[in-house]
């Protein structure tokens, strides 16, 4: 989806975030990272960008695919890439070199510094995480597709629907229907939760059957062309008691009060703030347990965090998950969570998934 | 499988490894190794060990699940873990605190190192990875369930197969099975390449066809109850040349002196050099661009490695993969790959599916 000009561009807009700045160089090893500036999509890479110039590095299983993947100098390191990047460093007398502060490990980190001793190393916070926060129209229409194929791949799948299929038999058929929908592959481990683990907000699918008169949660996403969706909607097999009913409307309410919140400029904290609040008023608050969402691109969770600390504003471009929830042990849970992306005046949300309680 | 003692039981043998060294306690980060020692097997987890005692700390997301799966005391962390974390590192008087050098990240490191200032900080190479080398009977045996249904879900899945599918329908079609037959899912990204992209080591699965006259590879796991499995068999469909064929023979003559060469006591850089040096007989040994093999578990890629340097003895109980493979860009690859099991006077191969070269 990518044209190399775009790797090349986003490399220019990273180095320029250093300019002025104590860094000459820095070095990218979080994998999501060195595709979005390279465009190398294989499982072992490190990128070394010094203003317009940029090496990337990886193993001879990629010495094929590297270069016909990216537009960077491809090195091919026969034994490990840091030792590479070290002969690298010295070649182009890096003396201030940036490294990704989350995402390296301190054995790399630790190896730079005995190694490279004549070079500062400055850890640095989530510079590229925040340049990948809004997306390119290319990106953000990529990201629909996945959105809109994850929902097309449930509705397949719910028609191989049948009670007492087991929750791991009801995951084989939708991940099934993504892939043949053409998806790369599920964005997350696909969980299928029913009856009493519907209160389990990551619960793993289990070989127990789905029954009727339960609740169904299934959070699932397809990633196509490398870019992650995610959806969560939660069913009634047969008859759903009020009870259920209930928790329904209040996650529902709430997720739509949270939605109508977002637009660019709005702190993110307002919109967890949003979702919180028509919970509060339906005493469940204290059910919801995690964050009302989070952003997705080339990682299913990327930055923004939709949460109550930490809030920063969002922007247009922005695709983030609204997925308000609330567990009750023992009894069940629900979640209702679409995709959406931020615009100047509101957001788009790209999930076309109805969201009136399914009764399957 | 595992009942809690076998959790508690590893926690001592861990303890053990550090009587009498600088080290009173440990602080877990890496997932895997969290699961092996507490039996938790959620996304957002830490574990601190000091002597017999454990505590594992996890998010609210897991209040439920986390004292279901783990006999350790479980604290839910509001925050981020590690603040949680460093409560109880005062609570507890650590002086000593090991951890994981190359698994935790600089930023954990760095938090650690300014927040408990008091506490010594000591980076371990692998400890917990060396004792998850060598499995117990019950670990043993889940590998060999897994590995056999993964066989047992490609022969399935080829009885899908036709002619001008494409590579990722087949991708869907194999890991449709795996699941049907009772996996978690694939322990990776299924590859499955055709004709010169073969050639790839570690080739995506595209939406070329699967076109008569070339050749086929299917590089593929199945996890099952957490632990993985790994398999390639290269296959023709239709016709295969006498320059694929040949690759062939020489790529499974060299598979087959690896497997000869394993044992307990044989050093992995001994097997690594065993496959090597058949290929070397048949000029090949050039085209053979990645280690010999590697251990596995309840990761697809543990200790020991199969490769040319950092030989270990190797022993039994070890579960490893043997996979040369041979690459000619443009023309085509061939790679053959079993999991087998370390014994005392050699190995045994686990997977089932036979080696002579497929006709599709």
């Amino acid at each position: 989806m990518t044209p190399n000009s775009e790797y090349a561009d986003r490399r220019l807009r990273f180095s320029a975030i250093f300019k002025g700045e104590r860094i000459d160089s820095f070095l990218v090893t979080a994998l999501p990272n060195v595709r979005y500036l390279s465009g190398f999509t294989g499982s072992s890479g490190a990128l070394l960008v010094k203003g317009d110039r940029a090496i990337l590095f990886t193993d001879p299983r990629y010495q094929t695919q590297a270069p016909q993947e990216s537009d960077c100098q491809v090195k091919i390191a026969k034994g490990p890439l840091l030792s590479e990047v070290l002969n690298w460093l010295l070649r182009w007398k890096v003396k201030r070199l940036g490294f990704e502060r989350s995402r390296i490990s301190f054995e790399s980190y630790d190896l730079l510094k005995r190694q490279a001793s004549e070079v500062k190393l400055r850890p640095v916070s989530d510079a590229i995480e925040r340049l990948r926060m809004v997306k390119s129209p290319a990106e953000a229409a990529t990201i629909r597709t996945a959105v809109e194929l994850n929902s097309a791949a449930m509705d397949r799948a719910l028609k191989q629907f049948r009670a007492e299929m087991t929750e791991a038999d009801l995951v084989a058929e939708i991940e099934y229907s993504m892939r043949q929908l053409g998806a790369d592959g599920p964005s997350f481990d696909t969980i299928v939760a029913s009856g009493a683990r519907t209160a389990l907000p990551h619960a793993h699918p289990s070989s127990a059957e789905i029954k009727t008169d339960q609740l169904l949660l299934i959070d699932m996403g397809a990633t196509v062309a490398g870019y992650t969706s995610d959806m969560t909607r939660t069913m009634g097999v047969g008859r759903v008691d009020q009870k259920a009913r209930r928790m329904y409307e209040a996650v529902l309410e709430s997720q739509l009060a949270a939605i109508d919140s977002v637009k660019a400029g709005a702190l993110s904290s307002a919109v967890d703030r949003a979702s919180r609040r028509v919970l509060r008023k339906h005493g469940l608050d204290k059910l919801f347990v995690h964050s009302t969402g989070h952003g997705l691109g080339l990682e299913i969770h990327e930055s923004p965090r939709i949460g109550r600390t930490g809030g920063i504003p969002l922007e247009s471009g922005m695709t983030i998950t609204i997925e308000p929830g609330v567990y009750l042990e023992g009894y069940g849970g629900v979640r209702i969570e679409d995709t959406v992306v931020v615009t100047s005046n509101g957001c788009e949300v790209l999930t076309p998934t109805k969201k009136e309680l399914i009764i399957l």
